[in-house]
Formats: C-alpha cells, structure tokens, sequence
C-alpha cells in the first residue's frame, strides 16, 4: 500500500502521528520560505507544509511540483498555525519529511475545482479529468450508494436479482432498436433490450414471484436533452399481486430511500387520478412542491362578450400569490413565453388583485369589476395575487399551455426548490390514447396493461373512456418510475388487441410468443421500472441526467471521449457478411 | 395480494388457521373420496386436501384441474394422516373451502421436476418452463445471493459501483468484438465491451480509488462448450496498491462469500508460483483438491536404451494411489485417453507396485529392478499404487498432457469431489510468450501488465523470462478470477511495447488514448476480474456455466426461446444504412 490513510481523515486528535499519505496536487502556494501543497485523493484535501529552514532538500522538490502531479508523502501531523473550518481536515497540516513524486502529470486542459473554466465539449473530451472534480464524483458516490441501497431493500423483500440477456430479439411496437449483426448467423441481427419487459414477465410464468434488476437499457432515439441512447432501469416485477400491493412494495423502497440517503421521512404517498393530474395541473406528472392548481373559469367568464372566452372550449386560471407587483414589462415576458411555438397559446389574460381588493383585469372592458370579484373569490386570490389565465379551443392543449406557464411562474416565484421534494402516484391512466396519426386507438402505456376490472364492461362500449390499473411515481414534476398490472387472461388479452385493432393473425405474429408462454399458466402479476439516471438526477439536484452517469453520450450519441462510434476495419464487415450503403 | 402465506411456510405450529395460498400444480392424487393436489409456489410445495364428503363442489373442481393450473385457494390447516417428513411441509395440509382457477394451463412439453424428461433443446425453447424446475432456479437463487454479498462485502470496503457504457469502441487486441451500427453516425460503428479494462483504469486516473462493477462482457468467439457471447464479470480495480493489497482484498471477499453462502471457513489461501503450476500439475490453473503432483524422471530414468525415454525433453510420472488394481483394459483405456487429438502423447508407460514392493512395469525390458526401486522411493510410491509416465519432445506440451492425465485418474479416482473447495492464487505469470503465429513475444495478460519490479533489468536482456505482478485466483481447477497490477509509468510502457514489437507509432495508434490519459497524473493501481457465472457455476456444483444463468445461448450464440438472432425489415437496414451482403 502507497499509504497508510487518505487526505480526507486527519484531525487534531491524529497530531504527531507519522503517516504517509497520497494523491495529486491540488493547489501550490509558495510563502518565501514555507511552501503549501493541497493533497487531493477521492477522500478529501490535506496540507502539506513544507519548511525550507527544517529540510532544504525536500522544500526544494516541492517547489518544482506541477499541478495534479501524484505524490506518496511521509511526514508528521502538526497543528495548523492559521487553521481553515472550512474543510474536515483544516485544523492540521503534515509536516513532510519524505516526498516521492509517482507520476507527473501535464496541465490539465481547465482547473479541476468546484468551479471549472472548462467548457461542456472539452469536459466530455477529457471526461477522466472532469470526473476529479468533487462535485462530479459526488454525484456517481450517490448513484453507487442509491443502487446498493435499493438492492438492499428489494433483498430483503424476497426480491431475486436476475440477469436478463443483452443480445435479444428485436421487439414489436415501442422505440427503434440498436441492432447487432450475428457473425455465426450471418443476415441476422440481435437487437439491444428497450427494457426486459418480456423476459420479466416470462419470469413470472416461471414463478420467479418478486424479480427485479438494475439493467441497462437501449433506445436508438434522436436524442432530446434529458435522453442517453443507455440508460438504466430499476426494473421490478410482482406475482399473486393487485395494484395496491405493488404500490406499497415500492412506496417502501422509495421511502427507505429518502430516509437512508438525504435523511427524510417521507409521508404517506398522496394518489392522484391521471385525470385530477390533468384538470388541476395540466400534466400526469405534476410538480406538487407549490399548489397553484388551476382553476376552470368557464361557467364565469363565458357570455360577457369576449369573443375569444365566449368560443373556447377552455378557460382556465392559475393564482400567483404575491405576483401583484409584477410590472407591465413582466407580464409581457410571461406573454411572450406561452406564445412561444414550443407552448402555441394565442395569448395571456391578466388580472391584479389590488391592495384594497379590487381586481384591474387585462380585460376590464368586458368584464364588470362584480365578475371579476366573483372570479377572485373562485380562485381563492387576494390582495397582492396575480391571477393568469389562458383559454383555447382545445381543452387539453391548452390545459398543457397553462402547465408550461405554471411551472414557470414556480420557476419565477421561487417555489421548485431542489432541496424540498414531493412525491406522489398518479393512477387510474387512461387504458388508451387516440392517434391522430394511426387514427386508432393506442396502448397508452402497452399492450399487456390490464384494465380496472370495473371498467371491462366499457371495452365494449366505450373504450376511449376505459381506465387502466396503471401508474407512475411522480417526484417534483418527474416521472420518476411508472408500471401497471398486466394482463393474465388470454380472451381479456385477445379482446384489448381486437381494440387496438389488431387482427388475431397480426397479434399472434407481433405477440404470439408471450401469449404462447402464458397458455402454460401465467400467474396474475405486474411491476414497474424506475429510471435510475433520473432518480439520482433528483437526489442529486441536477439538471440533466448527463451529470450522474460516468462516460454519457452527447446528442449525437458519441461519446467524445472514446471517440464511439468509429469506422471499423473492412475485415470486420466481411466477416459480418454486411456492407456499409451510404446513402448520399 | 391474493395469498396471504406461500407454499413453503406452514408447519404444525399453524393448525387451524385460515390461510389462502396461491400457486401451480404440481401433482394431483386422486384417492376414492379424497383428491390431493400438490400445490408449488417459489419457496415450496404444500399439499392441497379435497374431501368430497366435506365439499363436494370444491371436491369436483379439484378432479377438474390440470398440471400447471394456477390455482388460488382458501382453506384450514390440518395436520396430516400420513406425514412426509422430506418436505419441511410434510406435517400438514389445507382443507380446501374455496378454490379459484386463476388461469388454466396447456400440458407442458416435458415433466416440471427434478428428474425431467426433457432434453437440452426442449428444455431451452421453453426455458420459462424449465426454470419453473426447482434445481434450475436454485441456481439462479444462488447467483442472486452471490452477487449481492460481493456487493456487500466492496461497499463495505469502500468500493464504489460505477457503471460504465455498453455502447463503445472497437478495442485493440484481443477478440473479436460485437459492432452495433449507429443510424446517427452513418458508416460508423460502436463495440460492445470485451471488459471494460481500459475505462476503469481510466476511473484510476480520475481518482475512484476503489472501483467494481458487476458487468456484463461480450465476445464474438466461435463458442466451445463453456463459453457464452455474452458474460458476467466482477471487475474491480485499486489505486495506490501493490500486489499485496490486493490478493488480501479479494482474498477477503472469497473468504465472506463461501462463509456467508456455503458456510465453509475459507483457510489463508496458499500462493504457488505460475513456474511450481507447469512444474507440478502441467496446468496454471491446477486442481488441488488432489495432491498426485508431478515427479520429473529425467535423470533416473535416461540412458538405459529406451530410445522414447533417452531422446524426450521431458519425462514426468503421477502416482495413482491404489490404482495398481487397474486391469490391462483400464490401462489400455488411459493409453487411448492421452492419445486422443485433443491431448496428443504418442503413448503411456505404467508401473505398478504390487503388494511385495516389487514394481511391474510397461518398460521392464529396458530397466532393471533396482532403477524401478529407485522410481518408486523418487515418486513416493507404495504397494499398490500405479505410476503413469508420459515423456515428450516439447516439455510445455508433455507437461499439459500429463496435466490431462492427472485430471482423468483425479476423476476415476473419485478425487474430485464437487463438495470440496481447494482455492489458491496462481502468481508471478511470465509477461510474455511465445507466438509460433505471430513470430513474436505476445503479452500473457495485457500490454498494461507491469513486470516484477525486480524482473525490470531483464527486460534489456531477456524478455522472455520475466515475470509479471499478474495473479490468477483458482478453485477446483478453474480459474475464477485473475488481474494484475498496471504499467502506471510511461517509459516502462514504453519499453514493454517496443518488446512486443510495436513502434512508437503503432503503440500510440493503438494505445494512445489510455496512454495520453496517463499524462495528466496516473496513479500506481492494479486490479483484477473474477467470472461471475464460472464463480456461481462451482458454488452450485455444475457442469456448465448454462445452468446458473436464466435465459443462455446455445453454441450456436442462438436464444432459441426469444428466436434471436433474427431477419430484421429492409427498413431498419436502410435507416442505418447498411447492407447484408451474404458472401454464398
């Protein structure tokens, strides 16, 4: 061993003790005849002193180090003369007597501190040397302990950790696969796993009860900011089990979770239906760190000859407490944000709640002030609130326009505090979705989710309106995990594909072989995924899932680091038995 | 839930209680009045009791079911007439008031029990059948809880699980690797990881200190019997260690899991140098479990005539104890063993000592007595032993065959016992050897290997013989892990290239990415990797890696349950803009 403690465990307790110690240099400061050197190593920092009155040869040396040079150290702890509190190991310093330089080390192309001068590009170029920097590993420490923790809690459950395959088959419906050419099999491909749904659910025909894994999982997707073509999944599965059980198994895990990792008791989980999400915040993943609900103005504000309310199918208001002092400039801005063709509202209608209660309203000539104190006493606003509101002639569309703008005013008013979370399940999802573009009803969440057994009458009837006993975990706005109970009778299963408007030969070739597995008894059963990328993303208070994986890949799917992808040798191909065909 | 105990729970303890049991079934007896149905959940079977006396509706449903039914039950538990005391449920039973059918099931294609009668390939297309099997799943019970202690014992030691890509870069050296074409970068391709060897020594660089994963590697061989394209391994890597740290490291985790897992007080492992494993057992992974060491016997046994023995380069016996019973015809089957292709000898020489001392030999014309004697006393023969020679042109290759030898007589000899663990670290592996292919010296273990620092001046002066700090962990014969401690100086490296024949530029071509990251301060670190499934399989006592993993290929790297690999559209073709191009 190069050393007998870290940089990170000295105290005064520990004066006297001769140590030896290693790392890099942090940082050098030269005081005529003392020389200081910052010791870094994954534990902390620790001050080398250096004397050149007490050993000329070894003060000398010090001075000719380089920053992120590696040092084995030997020397004495001593008390520090100015002592710094703002580090573990500030009350002491080691007084060198013995100094090896393992390695030297070039200038690192941006400082590796808390506050780097180092772009995003070259940070990912030279992602070994980010990764130096306390606040990036922080976070993978945190990654590391969440994954073991949730290890430990699902253990403990009677959870069975089971590797599924990487090289699988390609599937139906869902994302773009990555594919693999089979060198054995020439002309075929494997395909990466989106997810193992299949494989988990072939584990239960298996009576393997309570599986779960922390898997890798691929989507060959043009990447949006927050989307790695790998992520990783938490991936969890149940048998002899309805919703509420699943729902308890993994409010547990979450709560053992907060308690064990950030020190929160978490309060029994509020349940939102997926249709309460979408009347109150607009959104099946609502951030419920601030209420501001929205407030549906249609019965009120229809009628009084404001053509624009008077044709919507939609109005709808938000009450921003205190946002009364907001000035015309302000309001513009919020105006220019939601007609932003990212958010497409028309326009925003405003109304000040003034200090003696009387409303001043963006819309005063066709509202009478009696309406519009009817208005405030529906929205629950008073003196000092701004009351925002937007209308459309689509419900739902604009119900999402007033979500962007609710966010933003949390964002604005300060209420999305990243150290303060709120957790809850929404549930009772819709069964399915129409598609404009297949102009058929689609699988909301997939195929295989059961419906609430209440609503299977309406199958026949009316299916757009069928519930499904599907959910996600939702933290600050986040869907952080989401599952459902799946299907485990062959004619429910038969008749949702009917629905989905397949033909029994179409479903039989796109999901014939699960079907096939459950006719050998397929116990009932469900599960759910967690998103592990976002779930630290969250305990970590990050803003892109990028910061907590180790090597990430950037929009285009490289990874700038290893220069992945790249050209491979022509014998490679041949032995695939494929041939690049550019297009252009 | 729709049980609220399973079916490997109750006990006498319980009579009386209202219990609801769900599950699968297992056999059904059918007994005048009373039909009993075995009833199999994950943690057991529990009998299931029908009396048609007592309730003759449920009784008719019972004579209704089928094997592998899913079945929900509600019911008293009674204590039973006939006990079965091989089963921790054997003293009780449920009568049944209330049976549910949660799903029926076809008749599987072969019997799910421990003797099945299905073959490998039936087996493996419904391999979610087969695992219902309780001697396949208890492997993959068994690979869980492995996993997790190792996880258990690296938290606790400081180690942080970091994840690293599966989509990376074709690597330099080594096998053959997956390609994954990307539909971003068209004409490019990522690898999938041999090992994630050159990104954890990178995690070293940037300071992680302690590292592990456990990682799923992928090799694109042509697959022998125990070899799988995809695979699992503990791979960890530490800083600022030298060999010592970490042999103790994982010497420790050994240690933790066969105390934790199969209760067994591992003793300090014992360290033979990869020269004393070619020079006892003819193997660097010899299996101690037996002592039959090899005894050279060239010296004793040249110059007498034997014209096979006076031109060999090696001449080496084992001692069989007590095989001197072996009849004509056994001796003549080890003859044809050794001589098979695979194994190669030109031919045995045998010498029994018979119950008066005397040695009868194979060779008697050519040795006298008194040579014989001396053999004996040489190979620590008794009456009754039988001594087997090989002899050779090539020492390596005499070596390996008697190595065969020695394992063949291990198992005639019931030796090998699947019970008994005989562990030991293989050290001081030579850096380099030979390739007749390439005409030059090749690394052993990988071009980052560090020599024995002592070693270092024969670098300049023969390569050949020196050894590296690289280590192999072996169990039983089978090496389970294996690493080394790394170059972390770059002139070394330097000069270990130019050994291997590379010049300064090919070096940088094909290792200057790992050798550019060292610039910027690479600290002293080493590390090692151990096979997860070989690790499990000889917990579990198996033949093959296969059985302790859930969904395996078979040799031809085919899933045949999933069907992959398999055609994909012309359309995915196009998007990533390659071609098949079948060369027949």
């Amino acid at each position: 061993m190069y050393r007998n403690t870290t940089c990170g465990e000295l105290r005064i307790s520990d004066i006297g003790k001769q140590v030896v110690l290693a790392g890099w240099v942090q940082r050098i400061r030269k005081m005529g005849g003392m020389t200081f050197v910052d010791l870094r190593d994954r534990y902390g920092i620790t001050q080398l002193a250096f004397n050149q009155e007490v050993n000329a040869e070894v003060f000398d040396k010090a001075n000719s180090l380089g920053r992120e040079y590696v040092l084995q150290v030997k020397g004495t702890v001593e008390e520090r003369y100015s002592k710094n509190k703002n580090m573990p190991t500030g009350d002491i310093e080691i007084s060198v007597t013995e100094l090896t330089v393992l390695n030297e080390a070039v200038t690192p192309p941006f400082t590796i501190e808390e506050d780097t001068d180092g772009g995003d590009d070259i940070r990912m170029k030279y992602r070994y040397l980010d990764l130096r920097r306390e606040c990036v590993r922080k976070n993978l420490e945190l990654r590391h302990k969440m994954a073991f923790e949730v290890r430990r809690y699902l253990d403990e459950q009677g959870f069975l950790e089971v590797e599924t395959p990487v090289l699988v088959n390609s599937t139906p419906e869902g994302a773009r696969d990555f594919v693999v050419p089979s060198r054995m099999n020439p002309g075929q491909f494997y395909a990466l796993p989106q997810s193992p749904q299949i494989l988990k659910q072939l584990l239960m025909v298996a009576g393997f009860d309570r599986y779960f894994q922390i898997v890798k999982c691929f989507r060959d997707e043009d990447l949006r900011a927050d989307r790695q073509p790998e992520f990783t999944q938490i991936d969890c599965e149940m048998s002899f089990v309805e919703q509420e059980d699943i729902l308890n198994m993994f409010e547990g895990m979450s709560r053992h979770l907060f308690k064990v990792i950030k020190g929160i008791d978490l309060p029994k989980l509020p349940r939102m239906t997926w249709a309460d999400a979408m009347k109150y915040y607009g959104s099946d993943k609502p951030d419920t760190r601030f209420d501001m609900r929205f407030v549906e103005l249609m019965d009120l504000l229809k009628g009084y000859g404001f053509s624009v309310f008077d044709n919507a199918a939609y109005i709808g208001g938000i009450c921003a407490k205190g946002a009364a002092v907001y000035t015309r400039k302000q309001i513009d801005g919020l105006t220019e944000f939601v007609k932003r063709p990212q958010i497409g509202a028309k326009g925003l209608v405003y109304a000040r709640v003034e200090a003696d209660g009387t409303v001043k309203s963006s819309v005063d000539k066709f509202y009478a002030q009696d309406v519009l104190q009817k208005m405030k006493e529906t929205m629950n606003a008073e003196a000092g609130d701004l009351i925002l509101i937007l209308s459309g002639d689509d419900a739902m569309k604009t119900r999402k326009q007033l979500s962007e703008l609710r966010l933003e005013m949390g964002n604005q008013l300060g209420l999305r505090d990243k150290n303060k979370y709120s957790c809850l399940w929404v549930i009772d999802f819709p069964m399915y979705e129409w598609s404009d573009e297949e102009q058929r009803l689609m699988a909301m969440h997939h195929p295989f989710t059961s419906p609430k057994p209440e609503d299977i009458p309406l199958l026949d009837t009316d299916p757009a309106s069928v519930r499904a006993n599907a959910y996600d975990m939702v933290i600050n706005g986040v869907e952080v995990g989401g599952g459902s109970i799946r299907i485990h009778d062959a004619q429910l299963q038969q008749k949702i594909f009917e629905i989905l408007g397949f033909t029994p030969e179409q479903a039989q070739k796109k999901f014939g072989f699960l079907m096939n597995a459950f006719k050998y008894g397929a116990p009932p059963h469900g599960g759910l995924a967690y998103g592990l990328d976002r779930f630290v993303s969250l305990f970590a208070g990050l803003d892109s899932i990028r910061d907590c994986i180790a090597f990430p890949k950037n929009n285009q799917g490289r990874d700038v680091m290893l220069g992945a992808p790249g050209v491979i040798d022509q014998d490679q191909l041949d032995e695939l038995q494929i041939k690049v065909d550019l297009k252009n």
